[in-house]
């Protein structure tokens, strides 16, 4: 794990940018944790959707959030094909979500994203100030293609929040299989009207979806269009998991 | 409005038993406000469902948790053929649940359980304790049913908590009508695994009913098995609404 010095402390919360070597693959990372941070800590994984990457808004707001509400550490990584994986900067989103969609084809693609993953758990937690504390994985659409094949084959992840996907695309067979070996607690999220992924399929997924404790939340609007509100509801559903206590309703 | 004398001050909460007359008709209420309460503040009417009462489990805690968490008042009515509107008390639910039926299908049913809460609005807002503040309706199942045509028709609720319900039964195109008229913020709670409600009819009330500010939360179970969860949910929902401020992901 090779720090890349691109490092900010701002409201409390240090970011800093790293670099893995995975079998060979150079993946690029940002992790968050509080100013001044000692001793092991829950830690959220944030996956990006196809055509975003690492820092893209939602990552960095809802990293942060976990952060500075709840005292964890959150990490992210740029998927094959996006950010600082790209070979040049500066493309437009159409043509990342183009290569996306034959990335999402490739032999090897999700294979690839889980090992990428499971790396940063071992570079991450191995900072004192991160440690082997509870961990929790957050991603929609392409970071649940990748993060429903990685808690399947991470026994580390103890909760989680997928959506925006179902069981379609080249890896539909794959997804549905790893979803049921998930028994993790989780959250879906849908978008009532995502015309990218047809309604039928999202319910597919996520009755395939293992887990007896998971809930379906459904917003109207498309893909793109998740409330603030479903935000707010993932950083309290990662902590009532990941640091119980404090969440009953005679509070 | 007329008390009833069953008065309890317990925890901060204060429980009064009232009784209405409305065109004829007893209705029995239960008013729960803030021991020592002066003035206005925000207002949540709670339908039971089919077969329970005013003061039943779920309705208690849920009132209790807004009058304590958030200040609020909170008020209850027996529907018809329920709780103390029963001719003979000691009857089980299954009796209950199958006069409820009939009930449902009595012309005017809908039109005076509307009237039946018009006038606890009416009554309950007379008082200085409760005032003319904002209000908000929380009811599942039968307090759906019902629930819809009131905010329907009554201009003072500005969100709303409905659930457990689908187009379907003999009030079913009165529902859907009224639905297409509601435009409050709104929860809409689902069990996923509702025998009593098919699926695709949850589906069909949720897309008729008019408000662009709407979400669905299903989760996997029976009909009723709503869990504490969407309880919390709810209160945390309603006060948004009801007294905004302080729901923010950077908190």
């Amino acid at each position: 794990m090779e720090w890349t010095g691109d490092t900010a402390d701002v409201d409390g919360v240090v970011e800093r940018g790293f670099l893995l070597d995975v079998a060979g693959r150079r993946v690029p990372g940002a992790l968050w944790t509080p100013s001044g941070a000692e001793g092991a800590r829950p830690l959220v994984l944030v996956g990006h959707g196809a055509s975003h990457h690492k820092r893209i808004g939602y990552v960095d707001t809802l990293a942060r959030a976990l952060v500075r509400g709840h005292g964890f550490a959150a990490a992210a990584i740029d998927g094959a094909g996006h950010g600082d994986r790209r070979p040049s900067p500066g493309d437009d989103e159409m043509t990342i979500f183009s290569e996306f969609l034959g990335e999402w084809s490739r032999d090897g693609s999700t294979d690839e994203a889980v090992a990428d993953w499971a790396a940063t758990l071992d570079a991450v937690r191995s900072l004192p100030e991160v440690g082997d504390g509870p961990v929790g994985y957050w991603g929609l659409s392409m970071g649940t293609i990748y993060g429903v094949p990685l808690a399947a084959a991470e026994p580390r992840i103890q909760v989680a929040v997928f959506g925006l996907m179902g069981l379609v695309g080249p890896t539909r067979d794959r997804l549905g299989a790893d979803a049921r070996v998930v028994t993790c607690p989780l959250l879906f999220i849908q978008q009532w009207d995502d015309s990218l992924i047809p309604r039928d399929s999202t319910f597919e997924l996520f009755d395939a979806l293992g887990s007896v404790d998971k809930r379906l939340h459904a917003t109207p609007g498309e893909h793109a269009a998740v409330p603030a509100e479903e935000f707010v509801f993932s950083a309290r559903f990662l902590a009532r998991h990941l640091a119980p206590g404090g969440d009953e309703l005679t509070s």
